[in-house]
């Protein structure tokens, strides 16, 4: 048993998807989440950059004395995975690795749809890690740049997302995917919008949903479970604390848990 | 007469809107364009880092030894004008304040609309400057923060553009406002778009081709006009080379120009 708290960062608010899913399956853990408002996105900036950012979240994870960090961040953990294990002494789940073994799980025709930012798609990441486990199977990307900028500003059932959603992802059905990748934090809150335009047959692999999963079973491997038998509280660190997305992402909370917005400060593990 | 370039600065790209309004009133000059594609956006940062920012590229343009600067970042213009001014031997104009004085003349009803990003709208620029020459001005300003990313796109005169400029535009109809900002370098892309949501009896300022053509009178008054017979050269310098909206300005260059873009290091006039 261990009732210290579970850490998750993102490069800004995007990870509060995958908080949620892992509220919904550890809901007794109390939970640290600090998103980089201030610097986001990650998706451009140099390997040594997100490393060094990177460190600078572990730090500050770690002085919290947390048990357990998931990256929720798509670039570091496709960059930066490696570093954090070898440099961070907590265990450590990124979002990418297991939901690379949940697609090889799920497709059955070895024709793989993956969607992203512009710079996930562009970086190649999933394609590469994808194709390393499985040489034979099909990846189609596509990178969907406005779909971040529309649920920020909370459209998430708006004609226009579906308008742009269709233009994005109609091409994928002429490709007869049977699983698809919503390989960016923000694409779970327009799943719906998703679904009516993707063929009903093709599977849906939630990134932030396959962490949470492997979360409990790591948890319960190492017998970390906290013991609190009311529902765990959770803290949101923001490095800028102004960021307008982030009541558009509160909403998906609802509100069932005792959420405290702070601002910090990373400057200070330089 | 003065052969030497005009250069114009801006965050990033939009400021291209500014440089083709210069190149139609003035298309024998020379220019050189600077756009900090690394460090977009401006809009969010703090005064002390505008002013570095702002006094990099000014280093970067006087060393290309320009005979006059045009400011085309909205954020640069209301932040940092007067220690540009101040430090900064070449004459220098910004894009905000012709256009204040251009607002002035058009508006009969004194109901002027302001239409700009979320930070530009939020830090109360226009508003104030507006307010402080005529008091009794009423001023309507709405946050557009889908545009630039849809513009970035390429989304000029698309039905997602439009649905979501309705919803943006229409609450100034209902103003009755006579005159219509457009404060920001990348919305006169869309001046289509906006002229079709907006009633028709209102008058649109564009900031860009107001600066333009004080340009044109300033250089007539100081007696700078280039003795080219021959179209001017353009050159266009980047942060961030890498940029994809790029290729959407472009566009709007229409190849009439000898276009040649590279990469600015800001780093050595630190």
């Amino acid at each position: 048993m261990d009732n210290r708290p579970i850490g998750i960062f993102d490069s800004g608010v995007g990870g509060l998807t995958v908080l949620q899913e892992v509220t919904k399956v550890l809901p007794h853990e109390n939970i640290i989440y600090i998103g980089d408002t201030a610097r986001v996105p990650w998706g451009n900036r140099s390997e040594e950059i997100i490393f060094k950012f990177s460190l600078q979240i572990a730090d500050f994870l770690a002085e919290r004395k947390v048990k357990f960090i998931v990256i929720a961040c798509h670039t570091a953990s496709s960059v930066a995975l490696p570093l954090l294990k070898r440099k961070v002494k907590v265990p450590i789940l990124d979002v990418v690795s297991p939901a690379i073994d949940e697609v090889l799980l799920k497709t059955k025709n070895l024709r793989v749809g993956v969607i992203g930012t512009r710079e996930t798609i562009n970086s190649g990441t999933w394609r590469r890690k994808l194709k390393e486990k499985k040489t034979r199977l099909k990846v189609f990307s596509i990178a969907c740049p406005l779909f971040v900028p529309l649920i920020e500003e909370g459209l998430f059932n708006h004609k226009a997302t579906e308008i742009i959603a269709r233009e994005y992802l109609e091409p994928l059905n002429i490709k007869k995917i049977d699983t698809l990748v919503l390989a960016c934090t923000h694409y779970p809150l327009i799943a719906k919008t998703i679904k009516k335009i993707i063929d009903e047959k093709v599977k849906l692999v939630n990134p932030g949903l396959t962490t949470a999963r492997e979360l409990v079973k790591e948890i319960k491997k190492r017998n970390l479970f906290s013991e609190r038998k009311q529902r765990g509280e959770i803290e949101i660190f923001l490095t800028d604390a102004e960021n307008k997305a982030i009541g558009v992402f509160n909403k998906i909370l609802g509100h069932k848990f005792k959420v405290k917005i702070m601002k910090a400060d990373l400057d200070k593990y330089d």
